[in-house]
C-alpha cells in the first residue's frame, strides 16, 4: 500500500499548488483520469442495448460503478440512480416524491442551498399546501435532536439534513436524527456531500430512506457525477422527472410503460466516462481505506484549528470537537474574498471564500460577509497546514 | 487543413473497429480527450465564485464553451443552458414551461422517446388539461407541413419536432414548420440531436424558440454534455426545476432571489471537464467546416443506400432524397439484433439494432422488430461503406 506521501504523486497538480478546497470539488487522482482516457481510447460507445462488444463493455463498466457505490454504502445496486451532481439528486425527490396534502418537511438553517431551495420552491409552488419547517442549529452549527423532535408532527413526511455542514464543517448526529424521524413515521433524507469518501456511510446503520451524494468530492470521481440512493420500495412511488431514452419499455399510442427502478430515472445518454471514472475513484478510496482517510483528516482538522486559534485577529466557527475536514474562519477587518485572493497570489494556496452556497448558515454563524473556508482530503499533509498558517499569520498582522 | 483521411488519425479507436453508430454517440477526437486531460492535470477546480486562479480559469473556460455554442447556432450566450444530455433539455421545458389551462402541444409520431414521453407525461399528470396532438408522418417518415397545419388551433402553445429522425434519418423541413407554428402564435421547439455538428443550425434562419441538443453526438464532445437554447425573453418565464447551488443570489428566511438566466437553470457543480471538452469539439468541427461534413455525409448516405438497395432481401426505410447520415434497414427473415451481432463479431463493424428509443416511429415504418441502423460522421469513409455492404450481402445470402 502507498504511504500518504506516495499518494500525493497521483495528484500531479499538487506540484504547483496547495489545494485546500476539497469541499467544493476534490482534485482527481491519475488512476481516475486514466480510466476516462481508457474509455475514450478503447471502448468509446454508448451504453444501453448495443449489440456490439464495445457498447456491451461500456454498459458493464457503468453497472460495475453502480455495484461499487452500493457496496460502499451497504445498499442494493438497484437502489442507486446516477445523477449529474448532489443537487439533481435532491431535486429528484423534491419534484418527484408524491407528497400528500398538508405534508410538512423539516430541514435545518445550516443546509447548503441545494438542500434548502428545492424544498422552499416546493412550498411556494405545490398546490398541496406543503410546509417547510426550519430547525435552527445551535451556536456551534449543530442541529440538535431535541430541535427536530419539537418540530415533528403527524404531517411531517420527511426530514432532510446534511451530514457535515458545508459552510463550517459541523458534523450532525445523523443516526440519531434518522431514528427520531422514523419513530415519527417520517422519512429521512441524508445529504452526504461533505462526508462520503471521508467517513464510512453504512446505510444499514444510518437507515436513511434517501441519500444524495456527489461523485466528484470525497469519492475522487470526475466532474458531472453524483447519485441518489433510495430504498427500493420507496423509489417505486417516486415519479421520474427526466423521461426519455432508456426510461420506458414500451410506448403504444399514448400509453408508456416505465422501466424498472433505477433505470426509469436515468433518461438519455449517461455521463459514461464520468461514471466509469467514479468507479475508479471508489476503488482508489477503498485502497487507502476510509478509516485511514478519517484519521488523517481528523488530525489535519485539529492541527489547523489549533494553529488558527493561536493567531490574533482570527475568528473561528464551530466547535473543534464537532467539526471535520472543513474549517471556516475570518480575519477581523478583512474581506474573506481578499484573503483568499492574497493566499492564492502570494502562496499558491487555493481556498474558497464567501457564503459557500449557504447564506442562512453563515448568517446564523454571524459571518456577515461569509468566511474563508479550508477543506481537506487525504492528499493534504501537515506542510500544507503549516504553509497556510504562516500565510494567514502574515495577512492577519497586516490587518491588525 | 487536414484531409478526411488524416482526420481519422485523431480517432485512434478506428484502428480496431468500423464505427457506424454516431447517431447513438460519436467517437471522440484526440483534441477533445486532450482538453479533458489538460483540465484534470492543470486547472482541476470547481467553477463559480472561486477567488483563486485555477478556479477562475475553469469558470472562464466554461463560459468560452457557452460562447462557442452561441456562435455556432447564431444566438446570444445568455440563451445557452448547459444540460447533461438532450433528454434533460426537453424535460426542462416540459416540466418548467408555464403552460396554461387547455393548452395543447403538437409532436410527431416519428420522434425519439425523449421528445415524446415528457409530453405524454405532462398530459397525464398536469392538472391543467394539457393535450398532446400527434402528427403522423407520411410513409417516408416525413412530417408534412400540411399535417401540422391541420392540427394547429388557438390553444396550440408549442410544436416540438426533431430535425433528423433518429430512427431512419428522415430530414424534416423545420424552417417551414417553425414558420407555420409562429403564424399560429405557437412556439417551436427543435430537437437537433441528429443534425447538430452535421449541418449548419442557424437559428436566425430557423427561428426556433427552444433548441434541445446533445454535446456528445455531432459536436464530438464528451459524454454527459448537452444544452438547451431558449429565447431570452421566453426563458425568463420558464421555472427552473433543478434549484440549488449557483441558481440563486440571495436567501433570507424563506425568500430566495433567482440568478439571471441561464444560471438559474444550472444547479450544482457542472460537468466542467465535459463542457470544456465540448468547446474543443466545436473548435474541431469548425476547423473541418460544416459544409465539408455535410457534403461528405451526404455522399456516404447515397453510396450506402444505393449499395443496400442492390442487395436482395434488404428492406430499406425512408426516401433516399430525404434521408441524411442515418440509414435504417432490415434483412428479410433476420432479427436486427442478430445481424448487428454478426457484423460486430465477424467484421468488427459497430451498428445499432432494435427500436432506437423510437418505438412508434419504427412501428409506423412497419419495422415490427426494429431495424439495423447505420449512422455516420466525418471520420467515416468509403471503405467503411464497402466493408459493411460486403458483410451485409453475406448475411443476406445466408438468410435467403
Amino acid at each position: 500500500m502507498k504511504t500518504q506521501e506516495e499518494i500525493r504523486d497521483d495528484f500531479p497538480i499538487l506540484k504547483n499548488i496547495t489545494y485546500l478546497d476539497s469541499a467544493s470539488t476534490s482534485i482527481t487522482p491519475k488512476p481516475v483520469i486514466d480510466a476516462i482516457d481508457d474509455y475514450y481510447y478503447n471502448y468509446n460507445a454508448n451504453s444501453g442495448r448495443g449489440a456490439y462488444r464495445i457498447a456491451i463493455k461500456a454498459s458493464n463498466k457503468l453497472e460495475d460503478t453502480r455495484s461499487k457505490i452500493a457496496n460502499l454504502i451497504n445498499a442494493d445496486k438497484n437502489e442507486i440512480i446516477f445523477t449529474k451532481n448532489t443537487t439533481e439528486a435532491i431535486n429528484m425527490i423534491a419534484n418527484g416524491f408524491k407528497f400528500e396534502k398538508n405534508d410538512n418537511i423539516i430541514i435545518s438553517n445550516v443546509e447548503h442551498h441545494s438542500n434548502f431551495v428545492p424544498w422552499l420552491n416546493l412550498e411556494k409552488n405545490s398546490p398541496k399546501n406543503i410546509k417547510i419547517k426550519i430547525a435552527n442549529a445551535n451556536s456551534e452549527g449543530i442541529v440538535e435532536n431535541s430541535t427536530i423532535e419539537e418540530l415533528l408532527d403527524e404531517n411531517t413526511k420527511l426530514v432532510a439534513i446534511s451530514h457535515v455542514t458545508n459552510s463550517i464543517g459541523a458534523c450532525q448526529d445523523i443516526k440519531r436524527i434518522s431514528k427520531t424521524a422514523h419513530r415519527n413515521n417520517s422519512y429521512f433524507l441524508l445529504d452526504c456531500a461533505q462526508s462520503i469518501g471521508h467517513v464510512k456511510i453504512d446505510n444499514k446503520k444510518i437507515n436513511a430512506d434517501f441519500i444524495a451524494s456527489p461523485g466528484h468530492k470525497g469519492l475522487l470521481g470526475p466532474m458531472g457525477t453524483g447519485f441518489l440512493y433510495g430504498k427500493k420500495e420507496i423509489l417505486e412511488h417516486v415519479e421520474p422527472t427526466n423521461l426519455g431514452g432508456g426510461t420506458i419499455t414500451n410506448l403504444v399510442n399514448k400509453e408508456f410503460t416505465l422501466e424498472e427502478v433505477p433505470y426509469r430515472f436515468e433518461g438519455g445518454t449517461q455521463n459514461i466516462d464520468g461514471i466509469i471514472g467514479l468507479g475508479a475513484g471508489i476503488d482508489y478510496i477503498n485502497q487507502i481505506g476510509l478509516s485511514n482517510i478519517y484519521t488523517h483528516s481528523k488530525y489535519l482538522t485539529q492541527e489547523l484549528y489549533k494553529g488558527l486559534s493561536e493567531i490574533k485577529n482570527v475568528i473561528l466557527y464551530g466547535n473543534p470537537k464537532n467539526i471535520f475536514s472543513i474549517i471556516s474562519f475570518n480575519i477581523k477587518g478583512a474581506n474573506p474574498y481578499d484573503v483568499a485572493k492574497i493566499l492564492d497570489e502570494t502562496a499558491n494556496i487555493c481556498v474558497r471564500s464567501g457564503f459557500h452556497c449557504a447564506i442562512p448558515s453563515l448568517k446564523h454563524m454571524k459571518a456577515k460577509e461569509g468566511t474563508i473556508r479550508v477543506s481537506f482530503h487525504y492528499y493534504n499533509n501537515l506542510e500544507d497546514i503549516i504553509g497556510l498558517l504562516k500565510s494567514v499569520e502574515e495577512i492577519a498582522n497586516f490587518y491588525k
